[in-house]
């Protein structure tokens, strides 16, 4: 075969891919705009903090562009050890360990508290991460129905190893509903198994004081309870940690190969992190100003004929009739100035096409409205609805 | 089982590695420091580079802490789309992608390129990363003795599938050998297979003005060839990129889940790495200053009695007889003012603890020599070729 023919494949798939509607283009946004943001993560709006981009700043000329190594060699520096504290002692936790993404956490969590000779039992809606981390671990891997507490417990019930993993989003991803993280640890206690809760989307807007949805359901700090959580949403920059027991996270430092073979998370991030870490706990009320924007949001969507998912968190979703509409709508949207996620498979697990639309403490009500008249201009909620 | 006894297993493994001489311990480093550094991978010397750690300090206050979401949401920033470009045009290839980590980067490659309809060959030393992602690909996998070309055309030659990949790191991680890329090329194209290199640490110190490996193998934009790349060795920041051909490239953006479901690198790392390419391209003697010091510090540890490798990058190894002497060598150059890197199992593809030791264009001669000095007095050499 020539080499210019090796390959062709890919052009076959996006063929494919094209046909049904399933291509994807960067769209590279400028340092500043006037569009309105109902689509990124940043969730208690503190990526452009003074406080926590001037720590960034400043940390970037005080340590470095970046950590110089893995964490284990060069990669460790004094902010990653603080940072890691002062999480675990936020949320509740004996011990933490700070990752480069909340995507490596996942897989060095999973893997690293699984194993041929354990079992894993997941909702079949968890991140992808996690997933990954499922295919990864070598252990006999139970998917069962979402938010089937049932199915979960039978797994447990009937699993051939005497280790168990119960592996589950605490806010999901795309629909944003909350997982039934007390029968869930109920479920895990009966059976023996341990449970990990990627808290991605809880973190910063659930719990007291925004300590995450494991620490509302009154879990942070269980001998058998692990936590994974990012810093790119609510904390606003790059990376993720694992929370636990002491003995969990010695044995990710031991252990975990997205943490052993990975360069350590850049300075400035790591101080951005603790930064706005700081700033969460100086105004305790900035999860319910999130809370209170996805309910404003949800309910005029839903008066205004849309199907929309009822806000746990800062998420919430619109189902679309196929791909092509969502791409259309959030093209709509985004031709009148407000920024829409548009989330089509892989990136959804029933195969739904949505839009999916995230809140912040500090956009306004004015905002909100806004951004409700033009979802409702670009998407005419009767397609939504059918 | 009480909840407390959940994680008892996990006592039992650390007694284990306790036993081997494998138990690890995170270090945090201070901000500034007398010690001379001989372990991280920030090769060019430029995270503290003034240039290099400035833009990402302007780059935080101008862009916000994080890029706020996923690339294909709302994490693309303009800082990105030039970033790829002006990677791909200095290495010589189409197009390139930015991922949050070299980590995520390979993963990314390995899974996008392969997949169950594809054979992946492999060298068995290869990064843990790129194990990773062959581990994800569910492919048929066949991991070749250590630079063996003839068993990779031997396994390219049995395979059964249309689709090969080769899979290869440039400069191996531990040891700092170098894959044979041209003959490497040769069975790739008598195989009808793609050839993936990790140019991690090869990149920015190999090649003309530090382009790499691949370019200085005249591999560089062909249409069957891949290119992986950190932005955390040579370049002094976080995260890593993917370089090929256009189409290799869009297929990623579809479908490499380690892309798509990840939050975007951060502006300051984004930045950072264009300030440091920058630096590169006008200082391109930078390269050959990392690769006398590379020599320097070979010959006279060689002198001196020790079994060393010869480097062909920035990387350098010394055997050591047990886990428990690498770490005590480490610690007792440490005591003298000298980090270096202590690799043991897992970390070691045969398994065999060394010092691991990597050189920078900002040593100086006398820094090298008082390396040698060091690690002369805390490891005794005799053992060292035992």
């Amino acid at each position: 075969m020539p080499p210019e023919q090796v390959f062709d494949w890919l052009d076959a798939e996006a063929n494919r891919r094209a046909d049904a509607g399933l291509t994807r283009r960067l769209r590279p946004r400028p340092a500043s705009s006037t569009e309105l943001d109902f689509a990124g993560n940043d969730y208690l709006g503190l990526a452009r903090d003074k406080r926590v981009a001037g720590a960034a700043a400043a940390a970037a000329l005080r340590w470095g562009a970046g950590s110089t190594g893995s964490r284990l060699v060069t990669g460790s520096t004094e902010l990653h050890a603080e940072l890691e504290h002062e999480l675990a002692r936020f949320c509740g936790f004996q011990a933490a360990l700070v990752f480069s993404s909340g995507f490596t956490a996942n897989l060095g969590a999973v893997t690293a508290l699984s194993g041929a000779e354990s079992a894993i039992v997941t909702d079949k809606y968890i991140h992808a991460s996690l997933i990954e981390g499922c295919r990864l671990s070598r252990a006999g891997i139970a998917a069962v129905a979402h938010n089937d507490v049932a199915a979960i417990k039978h797994a447990l019930a009937t699993r051939r190893t005497a280790r168990a993993l119960v592996v589950t989003d605490s806010v999901f991803s795309v629909d944003g509903d909350l997982a039934p993280l007390n029968d869930l640890s109920t479920v895990c206690r009966e059976h023996g198994a341990a449970l990990l809760v990627d808290d991605a989307h809880g973190f910063g807007v659930l719990g007291e004081g925004g300590r995450g949805a494991v620490h509302a359901a009154g879990l942070a700090g269980e001998p058998d309870v692990v936590m994974t959580l990012t810093l790119s949403k609510s904390l606003g920059t790059q990376g993720g940690a694992v929370l636990g027991p002491r003995r969990v996270i010695k044995h990710l430092v031991d252990t975990a190969r997205s943490f052993i073979f990975d360069t350590g998370l850049a300075p400035s991030s790591a101080a951005a992190a603790l930064a706005a870490l700081g700033a969460l706990k100086s105004e305790p009320d900035l999860p319910a100003r999130v809370l209170s924007n996805a309910a404003r949001l949800s309910e005029q969507l839903s008066d205004a004929g849309f199907r929309v998912t009822q806000p746990e968190a800062a998420v919430i979703s619109v189902q679309a009739p196929s791909p092509e509409d969502a791409v259309a709508w959030a093209a709509g949207c985004a031709e009148q100035g407000v920024r829409v996620g548009c989330f089509r498979p892989p990136s959804v697990p029933d195969g739904i096409s949505r839009l999916r639309l995230t809140v912040r403490a500090d956009l306004s009500e004015s905002d909100v409205d806004t951004a409700v008249k033009v979802i409702s201009s670009s998407a005419p909620p009767r397609a939504a609805t059918s």
